[in-house]
């Protein structure tokens, strides 16, 4: 092969200081070490969590390493191995995982969560195994995003960051499932247990609270309740399985007493699907007391969560969910092939398909709302491979440092 | 029967206004209505939540009505029934509830919540259902508390407000289940579902948090953490299965962090049997981020509780227990029957054994401490039923007015 054990030169995303728009540079990827894969990245989509690593980083989030290469919602084709892989061959195409499924440490082990201890601290420093990233930049070390960094041409994952998905899957579509979408319909299903019958309410229809509502359709809820103060929400809202929409705006009360009036006292089962901590109260008051159940799935780490602890005491739940609760090496997959035969929803997700190049341009869409009157979901593709292609053909067309 | 029908004079202590002691007062318990029971009390607990309301009241916590009788941890036998009565006689020995269990309404239909809206509104006006209560003195009404009002040697409770136990049930010591006990012990089993193997920490070792204990061992937790600043707790704690005794004023750093370098990472359940804020912050802190259940038992108004998303969102459960969640009239004769063939310990909890003239006392000790060598539970006992007596007899003591 062409390119193994050599470094790839390729365009990537660079985000050389917080709060600064991103760089498209040409970037090194060096080959990937022992258990690790590099893939050849064909799509990824743009996530919140991206845009608040680079613009909300010093104004309350915990300091993060840059300069980095983000992105974590990507799908691709293994370019090559690393000594001791042997899950993956070249041309198999992945999904890489923020989240990694390692099988081996105690929280893999257990069938309680999805959390997976290794290697975490690493890459929350952004960094692989050894302490160090694949990617450099003008002679510079560039750190890695969560052990992913899908905003470049090419990136090298750990072993355990990734899974093998069906040779038909369509890349610019199942990367959805590396985060937004695996994350709010696994947030119903896993996380809240949604039952048959019940009553929901999914607060904040971007991606991940499509997805969430997506969920609480699969688990056959009767009423879910969809909450966003963007009008146009409704309507997609629908199509993703809302039966009822609620615009904050059009009410002069707090959210809560609308649905504790629309419902009759509160609610089974209520999804923050914002990450905001005023939302979040809104969701567990939203409740029933005597036995609903809130799911945190937005995240932020700006402001605490403040709530009156009789509000728990009397029944409600307040649970979060990370990855949808989803053990990714294993279930990834099978979403994929849930999304190929029908079962949940993808394309419906993407708003805009833009290059590499206009990176900055489907953050701006995704914070000012002009995409979100679909959705918030925006897809880049790497310019030649959008479609899968042959493997000599991928070959030819990857360039090479 | 000499009181039937009558209205019965009789000793109570009556909380004239908040925040000062309580007044032994001549009062008069008027007979009860149709559903109503009136009852002879024989013993009570004392319980923080009486204390509270009488001076915490105005400091924070939201207005209740005065004058009142406090009181709601009590057992006695039937005097009489009103009308449309069918499930008590006189003499049945009975524990009042102050959580009732209607078997009607949608929470009690549901297996999820022991919860039950007979009346909620009205009994915690201090009013039963037509709106007044059955106590007067000196010309004035007394409010009753949360449907019971044990601090009194009568007091009349709706008949969903009473369970009928076990005719031999020694009352001095099953009025303990009338709330500390039950809602510590069955925060554990039905709240936490503590599971066996399982690793626990309680915090504060109060009668409530003694009896998490209890149930956590009852569930097979395999560690029980025992946390209070008062070193005695240590030796009591052990009796009631605690592995491990953490004192905070014994580090100088955050509870939380000792917790979690004593486990390694954090405890499975936490339950927070003090109602403190800071230490409900503690207790969620020192559950296991991925699966780790903190459990809400102690009560407060006074402030809110706050933490941070993230602690959620990586898969901590928060959740909260009323009266341990126990369907009462369901459910605490079971207990009392656990109690006589031993399998739960009640006799442990009582430190002190006061006539109801003492009541002022027995709030002392209780908030000095004093009685928090053994625990911080007392008893009041009428003088002079605290043994059953024949039914005859009985009669004849009964002062009336």
């Amino acid at each position: 092969m062409a390119t193994e054990n050599k470094v790839i030169r390729c365009k990537a995303a660079v985000a050389w200081e917080p709060g600064k728009p991103l760089c498209i540079e040409e970037v090194e990827v060096a080959p990937p070490k022992a258990h690790e894969v590099r893939i050849k990245v064909v799509a990824s989509g743009v996530c919140h969590t991206d845009w608040a690593y680079l613009y909300e980083c010093g104004k309350g989030m915990r300091p993060r390493p840059f300069p980095l290469v983000l992105g974590h919602e990507g799908a691709g084709i293994v370019e090559s191995i690393g000594q001791g892989v042997c899950g993956f061959s070249p041309g198999d195409k992945v999904i890489p995982l923020f989240l990694p499924q390692c099988k081996e440490c105690e929280f893999c082990l257990s069938p309680k969560t999805n959390l997976c201890s290794k290697n975490w601290e690493k890459t929350q420093r952004g960094v692989l195994e050894d302490g160090s990233s694949r990617f450099t930049c003008r002679g510079q070390q560039l750190y890695q995003f969560i052990g992913v960094s899908s905003f470049s041409e090419y990136t090298v994952v750990p072993e355990y960051n990734i899974t093998k998905i069906h040779p038909d899957a369509p890349l610019d579509r199942v990367c959805l499932l590396g985060c937004g979408v695996s994350t709010g319909y696994g947030a119903a299903l896993n996380a809240g247990k949604v039952e048959t019958g019940s009553s929901c309410a999914v607060f904040g229809l971007g991606a991940v609270g499509l997805a969430a509502v997506m969920g609480c359709k699969a688990a056959g809820a009767s009423r879910i309740i969809g909450i966003d103060i963007n009008p146009d929400k409704m309507e997609i809202g629908r199509r993703f399985g809302v039966t009822e929409f609620v615009n904050p705006k059009d009410h002069n009360k707090p959210i809560q007493d609308v649905v504790m009036e629309l419902t009759g006292g509160g609610l089974d089962y209520c999804f923050e699907c914002v990450g905001n901590v005023a939302v979040m109260r809104s969701a567990l008051e939203s409740c029933k007391a005597a036995w609903g159940t809130c799911v945190i799935v937005g995240w932020t780490e700006l402001e605490e969560l403040t709530l009156a602890p009789i509000d728990i005491l009397l029944g409600r739940t307040l649970k979060g969910s990370y990855f949808g609760g989803w053990k990714g090496v294993d279930s990834v997959p099978r979403l994929v092939e849930d999304y190929m035969s029908g079962r949940i929803m993808l394309d419906e997700f993407v708003t805009h398909t833009l290059s590499l190049e206009q990176i900055n341009q489907a953050f701006d869409l995704m914070v000012s709302g002009k995409s979100s009157s679909v959705c918030n979901q925006s897809v880049f593709q790497s310019c030649d491979a959008a479609s899968p292609l042959p493997h000599s053909q991928r070959e030819r067309k990857t360039g090479e440092g």
